[in-house]
């Protein structure tokens, strides 16, 4: 069995943490036994792992989440990089093309795709071997995993279908899409159960989809006409279209960690960062990535959440409708973390005429690595290096700068910096469109330097 | 009438917005009835100087708040500078030497001491002529103001008393510091009134005081023996050990601004700053001084208030208990207002070897001012200018420098730059004690430049 993690995009639902640059899946806001922090994807990632060791995991994500992936999983993890973000229907598409034409997987091969955001208990994955057993026991299309609901929620689909006596799993009679309240209370009560977001198929029945959507493709004729694929999901598509299904029942502790209110229930520290509470704060989690105090007072039910992006305060309750309020800000990202190292924006400001502005950032420069040769067209930088030593390299000539140095990069000039133990240095960009897309980048061989 | 306006000291009880450089009393929560906002001390000097066109308003303050009182009152206003702090005892004892000694005032002449941080209508500032009335008539030592109190609280002081029936006027019998909550009750329900903080004396009453601790002393005398007077209030120091004392009683509004619970009631405005809410926000405040948003969902009695200081998020009730949580932050300023514009600090970094660190600020001289003329011993300092044009004095020479430069100043080298129309820069400091009291101050005369 071949299993796709489905490594999603930049939702918004957990902003402040998570931003277009920072999915919600790479924030270290779990606890492993050891108390040591770890993201969603690890903690899936380590779950597969131990449940199947033999698994062969390959992750769908974005360009964007290469570096978080290599640097939260290692180098060795197999990525399919979806050219842009269209859902989880042309996401599996594409994943499946790559098994069969790159991986030469044959058809008869069973494939589970799995989301990275739940938190789930071990057992859940042991669940993967008894779905590969009753899709081809029923020879049936797709095997889906049923949740056991514990409230009548409005946030996930529905499986309505029929447990057999004798068998270790149920024949799915349909699927209803997220109800409303008085829907998701009725089905509760009819025995329907949430669907877990789980897929199970032989790789054959994905094949014949995509020949009925694209003609017979190989992998990178997908990806060149990726953006032909409907921007939808696996069940509009797929699930809610499909005849011959069953399912296998799930009991065990099931969370989707979509919201600050279901994330904060698996959070063991009530506190992150600088945070000063009293005691009469109750059922309150407040997570500060900022360098400044939070003081909370006589809070109840509250998340507080802070970043370099922003502030939220919210009834916990409250935050799970966080989106559309999340959606009316369109700064860029305060902070971003990447293959090089990591960068904060410390100011930004507009000047007094023109169109000028100028905006300065921390750029820290990790041991052994190197941020790419680049040019810029619409900015200088001055670089005025706060701690470390690096190499610095302008238009292909190369020198040793240590703290206190300045270095003033003119717009049109090559500039990279590489060093072996880390370096920090302080960025003021004065240009007209100080955005991370005004670059061009060249290569650089540095060779022994690091 | 003189009257003396006590600008009172760093208190923490507003924090985040309120910091050692930073009193409440200049903080613009206020708004005028135009909608202008403004501070405590501008709507009580605007309001004096309503209801006594022709007051002598003395403000004793010390000279940290210099440039704040000049900026919010203008340049005319006669200061009384404590050398140090020290409370109100030390402070009252120096403005009456001061009109004694500087002005020649009479002993004759009645004076009116009055905090600067109550919120009250402006009925208010006609008292003080029926208290020194009040004084005259009873031949008191002292007259104070009997506020007629809503609830039984323990954060203030109690006057216990009779109020005559032929007289505009009451004679006090004792005054009891702040009580507990049962004590409160019963003094409420006994007739007893808040003390407004408003005293009001003949000038040789002070006298004989200052004489009975000091000797005979001049201002400057004082000023210079300042820390030899005990570090205490005038309620302890004189109001509880006075005979004859007599009270006007006030029932009009009366509202101390020093909780953010009771600041927050005179607030017409809920929001400041970037902040997005949702309807379900019930009586809450959110007041952002950040670059960046504040979400707030869902919130009940609640106050949050964010500045480059810190972060308060509270229970408007709790509010009131805030001073031991901020006692635990030791941070250096974060913003300040000076004289010639202001700075922010961006970014703080200690260095991975050594005491060496770095400090990172973006400075903005406003049009027309200067920087003083200043030299740094445990540091060097990267100025980039961001936006504007200035003069920049280094060592004794000066040149135009703009928008795009670097300077570079080491430690040991004198410097300095003034503005006509305004500059901005982003300042690097680079050293190992990086405080605002590593300075040395020279002078300069910009002649004709400013």
């Amino acid at each position: 069995m071949k299993l796709i993690l489905l490594s999603g995009g930049s939702g918004k639902r957990l902003w402040p943490l998570s931003n277009e640059a920072r999915s919600k899946q790479f924030l270290k806001v779990l606890q492993d036994e050891k108390g040591n922090s770890e993201s969603m994807i690890q903690r899936i990632y380590k779950q597969i792992h131990k449940s199947c060791p033999e698994a062969e995991v390959i992750i769908a994500s974005s360009e964007a989440q290469s570096d978080s992936i290599r640097r939260q999983l290692g180098s060795q993890v197999e990525k399919v990089e979806e050219p842009s973000r269209r859902n989880t229907y042309p996401a599996i598409l594409l994943s499946a093309t790559y098994l069969l034409d790159k991986r030469q997987v044959p058809e008869e091969e069973v494939v589970a795709v799995l989301p990275v955001d739940t938190y789930v208990e071990q057992d859940y994955f042991d669940k993967l071997q008894e779905m590969e057993q009753a899709l081809l026991d029923a020879k049936a299309n797709i095997c889906l995993l049923g949740v056991k609901p514990t409230y009548p929620s409005e946030k996930y689909g529905y499986i309505r279908g029929r447990e057999l006596t004798d068998k270790s799993y149920g024949l799915v009679a349909d699927c209803v899409e997220k109800p409303d309240l008085q829907t998701a209370q009725k089905l509760m009560e009819e025995g329907a159960f949430w669907s877990g977001g789980v897929f199970v198929f032989r790789l054959g029945f994905l094949k014949k989809l995509i020949q009925k959507e694209m003609g017979q493709v190989s992998f990178e004729q997908l990806y060149a006409r990726y953006d032909e694929l409907p921007k939808s999901s696996f069940d509009n598509e797929v699930i809610a279209r499909t005849q011959s299904m069953v399912f296998v029942r799930y009991d065990g502790e099931w969370n989707d960690l979509g919201t600050w209110n279901t994330l904060t229930e698996q959070m063991k520290e009530a506190d992150g960062g600088i945070v000063i509470r009293d005691e009469n704060c109750k059922n309150t989690h407040v997570i500060n990535e900022l360098e400044i105090p939070i003081v909370a007072l006589g809070l109840q039910d509250t998340v507080v959440v802070a970043s370099a992006d922003g502030i939220l305060v919210s009834n916990k309750h409250a935050s799970s409708f966080l989106n559309p309020y999340v959606e009316q800000i369109h700064n860029r990202p305060m902070y971003e973390k990447r293959q090089w190292g990591e960068y904060k924006v410390l100011n930004f400001a507009k000047c007094h005429i023109g169109r000028e502005c100028s905006l300065t950032k921390h750029m820290h420069v990790e041991a052994g690595r190197s941020l790419s040769y680049q040019m810029h067209h619409l900015r200088d930088e001055v670089w005025t290096i706060i701690d470390g030593e690096g190499q610095f390299l302008l238009n292909g000539e190369m020198r040793k700068v240590t703290r206190g140095e300045v270095l003033y990069i003119k717009r049109g000039q090559w500039h990279a910096m590489a060093s072996k133990e880390g370096i920090d240095f302080i960025e003021v960009q004065l240009g007209t469109d100080l955005v991370e897309e005004d670059i061009e980048r060249g290569a650089w061989d540095w060779g022994n330097i690091l």
